[in-house]
């Protein structure tokens, strides 16, 4: 089949490799209908992550089950599914706590930039659709693979709550998510920290109420303004880098927590910080099927449309330039069909 | 008056310096009944802190008001008082916010170990008994000024409820205090980790159903074995040192969170470790005058008895053994009588 490959730091292939088989009677193939690129696929391919070379990358995607193993029971070939970024059998006790993606059984996409892909404990794992769903919830159910159950998370982790004020660091998809996610978790004011005129036009969509352009200290300085000296009820670092998560610990009140799933490079927590303003850290991984019945009824109801973060649909014929649009940030998120 | 003073690690002295006068309408002057040793007096006194030689030491104490400002309302000369740590007006947003620690008009109790001690904003910061309090209650009631109210706010920060494990990691007066706070929660199997068997004596006291003597790696993989392999719900981070929260990182399960209330020293948090097994992170100074009330209560009524940590109590002119008995750990918490 056709499959995205990594060869070294920018250099993205479309390769022919051996479609994905069953290798446990739990798993399930999915044949892929959309898949995509995200923000954390940039670290290999910026350098800033070890790369096996040849191997697939990609780990979003929707599509129709082509075959399942013996043992599942939940689905069969037809069904459209959403495929978490981490499988999971949803049994075990870290499930059973919320903690999806630390499942016992835990398990990844590894090629959701493909024709096919492989879900293991796919009864755990998938969340199908009722029939096959509108083109045009496409964007938005893809979406639910990854950014929009990552940004959901980041507002959970964060602790927003009816009312408070939210501050999202971050203008990249899951960043532009999480906007989604704290308005409605009743964020009553979501402050988007965005440089960049179309995603500021996209935050506000979102629900975004202000803009700050700003970055660092003046960023922080004016966040703090907007939050009469107190500081945020609730901040989401959706970015991974040292100077967001600073910036986030900045902008948070005494008591509060920042909610964090950028993957971390070169962060250094402020523990000091930390101990003297009590603000907390949590979140990571995000656990998807946690959120994702939640979440698809929220999409197929209309009330919120995360597909928007897509401003580039390529065949993945084009998977290179799709990267490179990111990479340069001339694309928010590009959507690739097979 | 006579008060503690400290001149170069390892060098505390009962000194004469001048009483604490008020500074302020909203001051009040405390005669100290009981004052104590804080396990975060030994970092100075080891020399891990900066010290400005000469200067008073000690910030736990009870007594009586013996004046008060023009603008303080609610106390008046002869009230017995529990003074927190750190002071606050209990008005302002981060103290409505639940950070009292973190109050905008903070201020700290300077001269514990000493006659008489300065608190201001008293009628934010303190809080009275009803009339003079039975001596059998000293101890408790001291014990409220900072160690159990601190190692309450390592439980709620560790998210403890009902039914759950709970580790404590340190066998300090916090940590052991950390175990009252986690069974008061709801705890259902409380693992204090404490090598020395006085301690662990007062742990069984105060609630915990188990006790690793083990450290680090080894005391990890117990705890791990008597969870099930799943890790706590739960842990209290009661010490401050980088192995110390590393244990707690290492035994708290996924989605779960640490509670820190050891002033942090040479701590380095996983950040990787964190995101990857969505355990996060909260606690700092103890915002001791919110959870005040509650444990007066719980003092009061004899459902919990946090003055069991004294083992023992030294005249004010003896402070200096009192200090060397911490430090050896021949005592765990040092009770002193002006």
């Amino acid at each position: 089949m056709r499959a995205t490959t990594i060869h070294a730091p920018g250099d993205i292939r479309l390769s022919d490799v051996p479609e994905p088989t069953l290798t446990a009677p739990t798993d399930a193939i999915v044949q892929v209908v959309a898949g995509c690129i995200c923000g954390s696929d940039l670290w290999p391919y910026r350098g800033e992550n070890d790369i096996d070379p040849g191997s697939t990358i990609g780990h979003e995607c929707v599509g129709v089950i082509s075959e399942v193993g013996s043992e599942v029971k939940r689905f069969r070939e037809g069904d459209f599914v959403i495929v978490p970024f981490v499988h999971c059998d949803n049994t075990c006790a870290h499930c059973r706590h919320g903690a999806q993606s630390a499942c016992l059984e835990q398990g990844w996409t590894e090629s959701g930039q493909a024709e096919f892909s492989r879900v293991t404990h796919a009864d755990g794992s998938l969340v199908k659709t009722d029939g096959m769903p509108d083109e045009s919830l496409l964007p938005s159910l893809l979406a639910l693979s990854d950014v929009m159950a990552t940004g959901w998370h980041a507002a959970v982790s964060a602790g927003v709550r009816e009312g408070g004020t939210a501050v999202v660091v971050g203008d990249g998809a899951v960043g532009l998510c999480g906007v989604i996610a704290a308005r409605q978790l009743g964020a009553e004011r979501v402050i988007a920290m965005s440089r960049h005129e179309s995603r500021q036009a996209i935050a506000r969509k979102f629900g975004a109420t202000d803009i700050v352009a700003e970055r660092g200290k003046e960023g922080g300085a004016i966040v703090k303004e907007l939050t009469d000296g107190i500081g945020a009820d609730a901040v989401l670092e959706c970015v991974g880098t040292d100077e967001a998560m600073q910036t986030a610990f900045g902008l948070a009140r005494p008591g509060s927590t920042v909610g964090f799933v950028g993957v971390p490079h070169g962060v250094e927590l402020p523990v000091r910080r930390m101990f003297q303003k009590n603000v907390g850290l949590a979140g990571g991984v995000a656990p998807v099927r946690r959120y994702l019945p939640d979440l698809l009824e929220l999409v197929t109801s209309g009330a919120i449309e995360p597909g928007l973060v897509f401003d580039r649909t390529l065949p993945l014929d084009e998977v290179a330039e799709g990267y490179r649009a990111m990479d340069e940030r001339r694309s928010i998120k590009v959507l690739l069909t097979p």
